[in-house]
C-alpha cells in the first residue's frame, strides 16, 4: 500500500509529518510513504530518524508550499509545483493508493473536486467526514466543509457514505443517519432539511434513517451518522473545537487555583489526567478527516497534528485503501458492478 | 415595572418559576411580576414562600398549557387559553413591559412572529440572542432559532441590535460585529453570508464590522457579536451545549478514577470547583435568551431553568424593557424618532 503524504502542510511542517511516517512504517510493514515536498527540508528531517526504513519512505520533490492562509484556488493556480497538487497527481496517475495532508484544507478538498474523474462513480460531490467521539464510540458528521450549497441528493449520499465508513473503518455495525436540525419533529428545519428528510424516506435507506436530531443529542451517540451541508458543519466542527479549548483553559485556572490547597502529588496526578482526557477531543486518535467518494482514500489533518496524529492518519488511510469502503460505495450510489480493486 | 411570567413552562415548572419570581421580588422592590398560569397551581407555589409580597406576585389565570413537545404552531392554535398566548395579550395591551418563559420556545417565538404589530418600527424579523462565555466576558450570538430562512437584511440588523444590546445590558462599549463563517476570508461562505458581507461593507455600521468569523474564535471575545441565520445559531447552541454536558460527564469519570488516591477533602474540593465552572456554562447567569426587535422585553428561558436561572432572566427583563435598548434599535432601524416609553 502506497499513501502520498504532504510533508509541507501543517503548522509544524515537516518535522512532526515526516516523524509521523517514520512511526507509521515502522508500525506498518506494508506500507509505503511517499514525502511528497522539499527534498533537501525532508532528507533533513529523515537523518534525525536513521533507523527508519529509507525504502518505504521515497521522497518525491516539489518546489512550492502552499500555505496555511493562503487562498486555495488562486494558490492553486499560482504555485504549480505545489505539494498538494503533486500528492494528488500521484494519486491520478496510480502510484499511490492515498493521500494525506495537514496542509491547506480549501486546496486539499479543491484539488480533489477540481477533478471529478476522481469521484467514485455516482457520487455527485465529495464530501469531508468528521470523527466526533460520543457516550456510544466515534461518530461520523458529514459534511464538515467540502460542499457549501449542498442539495437534498448530495446529503443524502453523506449518510450512506458516512454509514459504510463508520461501518468499514470505524467498525459499527448498520450505523444509523441522523439529520441534523433545530428540533426533532419531522416538519423542521430549512427547505434542505426538509428535502432532504423526503428523500430519504422515499429511498432504499429510509430503514437506517432515524429522521432529525439536534446538536445535542450528537454525543448521546444514538445515532452514528449525522449529515449536514458543508457551512452548518464546518461552524460546528470549529466551534465545537473552540469550546472544548476555553472549556479547559477554564478548567486550568480553576485547578490552579485548587492546586496549592492539594496535599501531595494529587495535583500532579489531576493534571496528568486531564491531559488525557484532553487528547481523547483532539484528532489525534482517528488521525483526522476522510474525504469520502473519490476513488483513491483521503485523509485530512489538522494543521496543528503532531507525529501521533500523522502516523494514526497513515493507518487509516491504509484502511480506507485497501478494504472495502470503494466498492461498497459504488455499489450503493453508481448503479454499477463494484470496481475492481 | 411589570413582567408576565409564564407560570406553567419549563421542564420542572410550576415549582421553581414561581420560586424564581418570588425571590425576585424580594430582590427588586419596582418589580411585579404577573404570575400567568393555572391559579391553583400557582397559590399552592406561593403557600410555600409566606413571606413573598404577594401584591406584586398577581397571578393571571390560564387554563391551558402548551407541553414543551408540543407542535408549536399546531398547539397556539388548538389550545387557546395557553398561558404563553396569555403572556403576550398580556403585552400587547399594555398591562405589562415584558414576557419570560421558560416553555416552549417555538410557541414564544411563534407568538411573537404571528404579531407583526408587536416588531419594533423598522424590524423585519425579531431574532433570538443568546448569550455565550468568552476570554473577554458574554458575547452575543444572534440569532438562534427565530428566523430559518434569513436573508442578508435580517443578518445585518441581527448584528445592529446585537451590539445596541451589549452596549445596553451587558456593559460593553462599541460592541463589534462578526459574520460567522467557514473562514476569515472575505469571500468565504454561501450566498447568505457573502451577500450580508457585502450588506455591511456599504453600510453606516461598517466601522463596527470586522468581517468574517470562525466557530473557534468565539469564544476569544475579540468580537462581541456574532450573526448568523437561525438554522446555524441553533445547531451552535444546542451542540455546545451538548459537547459541554459530554465532556463534563467525562470529566466526572476521570475525577472518579483519580479521587480515591487523593487524600482528605482534596476530592470534594476539586468536585466543588467543577460545579462552580459548569455553571458559569450554564444558562443561569444570563438568565435565558432575549428576543430582541420586539416592542416589549422578552427572555426565552431553558427548559430546564431553576428559580435562579428565572431570577436572573426577570432581573435582565426588567433592565431590557426600561433601559434605552428600544428607543436605541427604532433609531438605527426605523429611520424615526425614538418612541417615547
Amino acid at each position: 500500500m502506497r499513501v502520498a503524504l504532504d510533508a509541507m502542510g501543517g503548522d509544524f511542517a515537516p518535522a512532526p509529518i515526516v516523524a509521523g511516517a517514520c512511526e507509521a512504517v515502522a508500525d506498518l510493514p506494508e506500507l509505503t510513504v511517499c514525502l511528497v515536498g522539499d527534498q533537501a527540508q525532508i532528507e533533513a528531517e529523515l537523518a534525525k530518524a536513521p533507523a527508519a526504513p529509507r525504502d518505504r519512505l521515497p521522497i518525491v520533490h516539489a518546489s512550492q508550499v502552499i500555505g496555511m492562509e493562503d487562498k486555495p484556488v488562486e494558490a492553486l493556480r499560482k504555485k504549480r509545483d505545489n505539494s498538494i497538487s503533486k500528492c494528488w497527481g500521484l494519486m491520478a496517475s496510480g502510484q499511490v493508493d492515498a493521500v494525506v495532508s495537514a496542509g491547506n484544507t480549501g486546496a486539499m478538498v479543491a484539488s480533489a473536486l477540481f477533478n471529478a474523474k476522481m469521484f467514485l462513480p455516482g457520487v455527485r460531490r465529495p464530501g469531508i467526514a468528521a470523527i466526533f467521539p460520543s457516550h456510544q464510540g466515534p461518530i461520523v458528521i458529514i459534511d464538515v466543509g467540502a460542499n457549501m450549497n449542498a442539495k437534498a441528493e448530495d446529503l443524502y449520499q453523506y449518510g450512506i457514505m458516512g454509514s459504510i465508513y463508520a461501518e468499514e473503518i470505524l467498525g459499527v455495525p448498520e450505523a444509523r443517519i441522523g439529520l441534523l436540525n433545530v428540533g426533532t419533529e419531522d416538519e423542521k428545519g430549512n427547505e434542505l432539511t426538509k428535502s432532504t428528510f423526503e428523500t430519504y424516506q422515499s429511498s432504499p435507506w429510509a430503514s437506517r434513517f432515524v429522521g432529525n436530531v439536534e446538536g445535542r443529542d450528537i454525543y448521546n451517540g444514538d445515532v452514528r451518522v449525522v449529515i449536514c451541508d458543508g457551512f452548518v458543519g464546518n461552524v460546528l466542527l470549529k466551534a465545537g473545537e473552540g469550546a472544548v479549548e476555553f472549556l479547559f483553559s477554564q478548567l486550568k485556572t480553576e485547578l490552579a487555583r485548587l492546586l496549592p490547597e492539594l496535599p501531595g502529588d494529587a495535583g500532579q496526578k489531576i493534571i496528568a489526567g486531564l491531559k488525557d482526557l484532553k487528547s481523547r477531543f483532539e484528532y489525534e486518535e482517528f488521525g483526522g478527516a476522510p474525504l469520502l467518494g473519490i476513488r483513491g482514500a483521503c485523509i485530512i489533518c489538522h494543521g496543528a497534528s503532531g507525529s501521533r496524529a500523522i502516523k494514526n492518519a497513515l493507518r487509516v488511510a491504509e484502511k480506507m485503501a485497501s478494504e472495502r469502503l470503494r466498492d461498497r460505495i459504488v455499489e450503493q450510489l453508481g448503479g454499477a458492478a463494484p470496481l475492481s480493486t
